[in-house]
């Protein structure tokens, strides 16, 4: 299939720490597979997270470099994936605004997704008017791609309706179909919770495996693992839900009859927390100690880095660019 | 003074319809002096004229050209003063989604100005996200141009205050003060009250003198004007405030003694309305008599009238540009 006509997938990580094995099951490796039959763009989306970053640049600029090199070291392929920085894309800005226009302050505040993050972030009142005006912000990246297919997790589902609400919106307007409706690919794994067994991982919380860490860190990380906390003795039967460690199996082990064995296994009792942490360990160090390499490997290479970024975003800047004059022109806006 | 050494001006218009004598004497007027002693860059406001005019691109957009063909034809000397197209300058948009970052939603809805237009509009909660940003977006067209002076109608103060205060933010961010504070200069000439009496002129209600009326257009607008209701017979003393006549002989007629006289004389009564209105009449065709020809000539040449606005813009984008480089710089984002 030549590159032109594959369908357009637009994914990306908001660049606020080096990415974890969380991001590994849940989009990075079908990244891998997906780039071969996809366009796909790679977003590094350093503007999205100063929504709520915005006391802290050295945080998100850092972190660039960082999310771009576990891209690299886990096998996204700069000749088949665009890698590209959001804040030098100036048409996803333009597109943002714009779109502002065509969205009231209501429906941004009804937006599900906004509404659960406003509340897990704590913001209040004092909410960043970024953060509230993010849905139109991510229906630009999408529409300035013309991307039809956006991985996402379930809770993210109404940022794409919202897009697609917005397209509808503007191809009304437009008076043709200029832009694709969008469809959220959902990830079959859902978010793997931290060692601590809470929602998300952290990386200031040490609840999150990196993709950089070393064996000793691995090892570490999983001894903290939150399994049964009733599961005392060896003997005990235990309980299978909720046991991040068969979490983890569930989402790293490629022998899912053994883990079913396994878990019948833990569940009559005999089968200690010991046994599948080793399991577990070695599992993540034959994952993650690959990807460790490349990575050191690459970060001894910032020029080479840095090149393959530019060469992303220029792709992008193009693409982009098209689309916005496409859409001003399309509504009828002054053009010089 | 070399132009490099000036001061700043930044000002602009909305291109939401062509301008009227209401703009003649609140703002062009003082932008033909000011562009003798100032580097004045005059915006195109079409993207801020599409905060709540998403519906009506087309409006948007031909207002562009009636707006520049007034600018010029009063006298704004493009080899003075840049005149510049709103959303052909990228880095507009990309100043107004990093600053939104840097304001709560509270402090939005807050502002004076913004609350006042929204119960204007009657929104409700209706009212277009864009609108609501508008404050950040003004931020960002004022440090975009490092603006010190920004004229504006008392109104707007708020406006200004939350540019300073954005700036400020920035600076203290930044470590060092890359953004001046802005002034705002106001109109020695409050805003001109339709004929009908009422706050605003509206083209639409045929209650503005538009730069562009041909002599019949201004006697038939002069006859509707609003004086004293209750000033039935010429022998009867007749009101002064309140009465448009008034209001408009104040900005319009040099003579400020005979001005005062005649107040006097209608306080007493004696002076009718009608030989007021003549010297009103012959007035305003005096000052739009030579505006209107030279905007008939110029809006001949509509490639001329292009040349102009493309060159204004590219020396604004090129400000803007240089100027989005030092705070993404200065703030730490990352750079290609």
């Amino acid at each position: 299939m030549s590159s032109s006509s594959r369908p357009i997938i637009l994914t990306g990580d908001r660049t606020t720490g080096p990415l974890h094995i969380g991001h590994y099951v849940g989009s990075l490796r079908s990244r891998i597979e997906l780039q071969h039959t996809h366009q796909q763009y790679v977003l590094l989306a350093d503007a999205q997270a100063l929504t709520d970053n915005a006391h802290d640049v050295d945080k998100v600029r850092s972190n660039v470099i960082e999310v771009a090199l576990d891209y690299l070291a886990v096998g996204i392929d700069p000749e088949l994936s665009a890698i590209c920085v959001q804040s030098a894309l100036p048409a996803l800005a333009e597109l943002s605004m714009l779109y502002l226009n065509f969205v009231s302050v209501a429906r941004l505040e009804r937006n599900p997704t906004i509404k659960e993050e406003i509340s897990a972030r704590g913001f209040g009142r004092d909410i960043p008017a970024g953060f509230l005006c993010y849905p139109a912000a991510q229906a630009a990246d999408i529409t300035a791609f013309k991307a039809t297919v956006v991985p996402v997790g379930e809770d993210q589902i109404p940022m794409i309706e919202q897009t697609n609400e917005l397209v509808r919106r503007l191809n009304r307007q437009i008076g043709h179909r200029l832009l694709p409706e969008a469809t959220a690919l959902i990830s079959p794994v859902g978010r793997l919770p931290g060692v601590d067994g809470k929602a998300k991982m952290s990386k200031s919380q040490g609840t999150a495996i990196l993709l950089s860490s070393t064996d000793q860190e691995i090892e570490t990380a999983v001894q903290r693992i939150y399994t049964d906390p009733n599961h005392l003795r060896v003997s005990d039967p235990g309980r299978v839900d909720g046991n991040v460690v068969f979490t983890y199996l569930d989402a790293f082990d490629t022998d899912k009859e053994e883990v079913e064995n396994l878990k019948d296994h833990y569940a009559r009792g005999g089968l200690g927390d010991s046994f599948l942490k080793r399991r577990l360990s070695e599992l993540l160090k034959a994952t993650i100690g690959p990807i460790r390499e490349r990575r050191a490997l690459l970060s001894r290479d910032p020029d080479t880095i840095m090149d393959i970024i530019r060469h992303g975003t220029k792709l992008a800047r193009e693409i982009t660019e098209r689309t916005k004059v496409e859409i001003m022109t399309g509504l009828g806006l002054f053009r010089l």
